[in-house]
């Protein structure tokens, strides 16, 4: 809730409308699609000044979006949710660990067009372009739509605008961690493991996301949530028949 | 680690090779594809009597196939992993959430094939049949292979063997959770919200795996975790042009 990204994101999509910020308490990373049901959640009123900008919720991403449209914009027609800007790229093999996506599909499954944008960078941020470029998208998905079960994955290049080479619409790429874990002893001797892997930018062929972005590129991916590899349907089916 | 479901699994899977077992050590619902990053992991030997069954993580189910993967089998080939058996289906919508996918899809990731397996009930689990079939498709996994970036997804009806009507091959369907919180007060008298929301089996469709299990069919589902919606890359592209 206090994520300058956040804010930077705020101020800009004011400007086509209503917005109700909902948002984790604390950062959430990495949590993927994590839901809470055994526990109740805490709804928080967050001000800035007299302004009442939104909640804050003691939940990952994808409870925030389940309370937002389930709870506190219950009454209220949705047009889109918009999730970020996650500070540090979302892209290939990133997509299926980020909470900030799985913010936007989870209100996607609940039908509202939705898109998540996350910033090329894990320090030194300039937010202004990437929310400036973050209102457009926001605006044609407004007037245009998008096709059911389909969200849009943004990532920006951390670029003042003018070094921006422009808009590539992008697949998912191979990208994975490098799996490596330390192992390591606490101060009463017993070992513990600590994941120290490092993200590898193996992407080489063109139309990747990871490789896009690091072209200089705005990198937008249509996502879905149908995982179903249908392609292998028939395949897998005769080895019932 | 105390899961009847995984116990099952493990004497089914010990007739077709060795077997090492990596779970969590409680249970961990809806945690989507979470991981633990900023914390350290603690790995602890399971043994039921004199054997050696394997490893209790303090994680989430994709924690343990890393961690599996990556330290505790680092130096031995890993043919096949196998997660389940989940109590209570992982079908539709439900596919998102699951933990139990998830460790099968961080396995696909690595590069290792994988499957997950789920019984339809959330009570009375009658783990046999299941567990038999699970060794069964795994042994087919073991000698087919599978396709790049695909696994497994696998539900099974909690009815006797003789009961079951046989295996459809689907796709991932549509049904989803009526979205609705309880709005309660805690003894302070400070409000929190519940999630109270329930499963609607939706879907009508024949093909769809929730429909499929309904009727009284294994459902084998082949997921991807490539969640590009490559049918719109051409349209979206349009937007930018």
């Amino acid at each position: 809730m206090t994520s300058p990204g956040l804010h930077a994101l705020y101020r800009q999509l004011k400007r086509l409308g209503e917005v109700t910020v909902v948002a984790p308490d604390t950062e959430r990373s990495a949590v993927g699609h994590a839901i809470t049901t055994l526990m109740p959640l805490r709804v928080k009123e967050f001000r800035r000044g007299r302004e009442l900008m939104g909640y804050a919720i003691d939940g990952t991403p994808a409870d925030c979006v389940k309370i937002g449209v389930g709870a506190i914009c219950k009454d209220r027609p949705i047009d889109l949710v918009v999730s970020g800007i996650n500070l540090g790229p979302n892209t290939a093999t990133s997509v299926i660990y980020s909470g900030t996506v799985s913010a936007a599909t989870e209100a996607r499954i609940l039908g509202i067009p939705s898109m998540a944008v996350s910033l090329d960078t894990f320090r030194d941020p300039d937010w202004s372009y990437a929310a400036s470029l973050a209102r457009r998208i926001a605006a044609q998905v407004l007037k245009r739509g998008l096709p059911p079960k389909v969200l849009l994955n943004v990532n920006v290049p951390n670029l003042p605008a003018a070094e921006v080479k422009g808009v590539q619409v992008t697949r998912q790429g191979d990208s994975a961690y490098e799996e490596r874990y330390d192992i390591r002893s606490d101060p009463r001797g017993v070992p513990y493991y600590w994941a120290a892997g490092s993200y590898r930018m193996s992407d080489v062929e063109d139309g990747t996301d990871a490789l896009a972005l690091d072209r200089g590129y705005v990198s937008v991916t249509p996502v879905s949530f149908d995982l179903t590899a249908y392609e292998e349907l028939p395949k897998i089916a005769s080895w019932f028949a």
